[in-house]
């Protein structure tokens, strides 16, 4: 038995107003969601000699004689370019760079709403990693960050590794690290709620691909000891190549193998990150009381309400059920916390600042539907980015420069 | 005897107010002169699932199944990329692509200011044509037009070509075109205001540089007959090569040689668009009244007071003199035009259309210190752009699909 015949969900534990019309959703997108201003109008001739001719080239001289000035006297200092290459669109696969446009620009609105920052969605029609990385190189001094977004695994791995290596900027795969931080930060407001610890809990990872991944890996940075990665074939055991290897090597201390079955016997916690259900018959044999994370966007592994029989905790992806896993609670604030200092790398340390400090923010009104803040919650980002700041501070690996803020 | 000790103009013939400190330029830029901005505000839950997950699958889904429809439901069907390599940035030189940061945040504060479009810099870490073209054809799905800027001639040329040849999509230089086609509008202007006719004047181009070249082309596809080009080695000849050979078969028909005594001598009008200084007694050997367009900046190849002891009209690129040649006249209304019609080129008859536009502007008040409107003219930019429009829309060359708009 699984929950297939539900897989289109009606939200019974839904807090949420109907559901937007196709027609109020085009409508909403005609003509883009982005628009460029100016931070001061131009009214007349004298506005014009201020902010281009001539008045603007004392400004260019200036910085060509100290380059560092460009942080200064130009956008790029809160500027995050987001870049994709539309090969995997949220749930929609490889569509390709034009029609992942709409969801870059929603993320670039996104980073301005809740973060305070400028950003410009770079598309490109190219998945080579090598072109990738070179185009950015090229384009360094146009912006001052980059939000990686919708990069297929595994090439999101490389291609993230090569530019935290060729760029001096903050870099981030946020479906990758921001997934993680946020998944850090509900099963810490789980654990607190329910007065369990995270290093004493057993934690299954359902999917291999960019979030699975990073998830698996910032909860053993965070002290999880006992965490098992399950992909298509299976356990992620050391016989596997390339990113798999390295994370069959940092987890699955008990050296489980075979199936979900088989990982999921006696599991504190769920986290699932790939389409595949997880049936109600598996679920029965987790431990009594388990976490259950079903984060699949739009169809969770399991249905909520399913998940309730059995679960202490139930998070989605969604944000019509309680208890939302949703990547706004960290980007916008890890950016601009990282920005605001000048640090050069997003570094583990300031992950986990982030995490904490959303989790912090949750604590004040802490319950087991309620264990991460809405992403509205107006204190979330600044809390993130004043952590991730003071975090980058402290973590020479950060780079921030003595004096630079 | 030559006008240099003068090269520190007063502007004793100016209506400006009082120049701007270099305290109140470096004020206005703190921070930069962009950011971006929102089409619509999110509030709350229901805005972001229309913005972004779920509600902006199904427009990605749309554009996947039909392309075209990016232009209807993204930004970049507004949006002009401001490229620059910072190789010629204003009278500065090669200070590199940080420094002309500024320069390009300005240009696109003028795009949003007087065409009502968005607009990115984008600042390329290298000068290699073949790296720029292949940059921009990665980043085509991005943007949806490109002003190429400030790039050094005559690599200029060629970069221009290629991009033209490698992208679906408008691309004009505007230090050439835009240069060229206000230049077209106030010679027009001063014919008028003169009566006289531009096919029977003797022309006499001073700076075979990106505008150098871009003008004596306009002026002898506007009808000019007799155009000489100058550049530091005098008369261009046939004996040249690249683009200076080209040119030549196209200008200098009597066989003139020599220097600017030579070229200068019985001529009508007097072109500057290099830092050549036009010394008065080869300016007294020009024919009768003739008209001194001394564009140079910051310091015009004549002092526009002693250019009026002997011209008829008299024409400099500063704001602070009367009959400014501004680009800004011309490049938001091409642009505006070209986009508003999705022409895939920016063709001569468009540039030719533009200019008349401008001219037809100023014929609502024409005199001899009124050759062009001003910059703030709010007719300029609307003007521009429906003549530029329909100009596309008759000139299969511009690539205007039927229906398309």
């Amino acid at each position: 038995m699984t929950v297939s015949p539900e897989r289109t969900l009606s939200s019974d534990l839904s807090t949420s107003t109907p559901a937007p019309t196709r027609e109020e959703i085009f409508a909403s997108h005609e003509g883009g969601k982005l628009a460029t201003g100016l931070s001061t109008p131009l009214r007349d001739a004298r506005d014009l000699a201020i902010a281009y001719t001539p008045g603007v080239a004392e400004v260019s001289r200036a910085i060509a004689a100290e380059p560092a000035l460009a942080r200064r006297y130009t956008w790029t200092d809160r500027l995050v370019a987001v870049v994709s290459d539309g090969t995997a669109v949220l749930g929609l696969g490889d569509i390709g760079p034009r029609a992942s446009l709409p969801v870059m620009e929603g993320k670039s609105a996104l980073f301005k709403t809740f973060g305070g920052l400028d950003s410009i969605p770079l598309v490109l029609d190219t998945t080579n990693v090598d072109e990738i990385v070179e185009t950015l190189v090229r384009l360094r001094p146009s912006f001052g960050a980059v939000n990686l977004e919708d990069v297929a695994a595994p090439r999101c791995f490389e291609l993230e590794r090569r530019l935290v290596e060729a760029l001096d900027c903050p870099v981030m795969h946020d479906d990758q690290h921001g997934t993680a931080i946020v998944l850090l930060a509900a099963l810490q407001g789980a654990c607190a709620t329910t007065g369990r610890a995270l290093s004493s809990l057993r934690i299954v990872v359902s999917g291999a691909g960019a979030a699975g991944v990073a998830c698996a890996r910032i909860l053993v940075a965070a002290g999880a000891r006992d965490v098992v990665v399950l992909d298509s074939r299976g356990v992620i055991d050391a016989a596997r190549g390339g990113i798999k290897a390295e994370l069959a090597a940092e987890t699955n201390p008990r050296g489980v193998t075979g199936g979900p079955a088989d990982a999921l016997r006696g599991a504190d916690v769920f986290v699932g990150l790939s389409s595949a259900t997880l049936p109600e018959e598996v679920l029965a044999t987790m431990a009594p009381d388990p976490f259950v994370f079903a984060l699949s966007n739009p169809d969770p592994e399991v249905h909520p309400e399913i998940a309730a029989r059995y679960a202490a905790v139930v998070a989605t992806g969604r944000s019509d059920f309680p208890n939302q896993i949703n990547n706004v609670l960290a980007f916008p604030g890890v950016f601009r916390g990282a920005l605001d200092v000048g640090a050069r790398r997003i570094t583990e340390s300031m992950k986990l600042a982030a995490a904490n400090a959303i989790f912090s923010v949750a604590t004040d009104d802490l319950a087991a539907d309620r264990i991460v803040p809405s992403p509205f919650d107006p204190r979330v980002a600044p809390e993130v980015a004043a952590a991730v700041a003071e975090a980058a501070r402290q973590d020479p690996a950060a780079g921030v420069t003595e004096g630079d803020r």
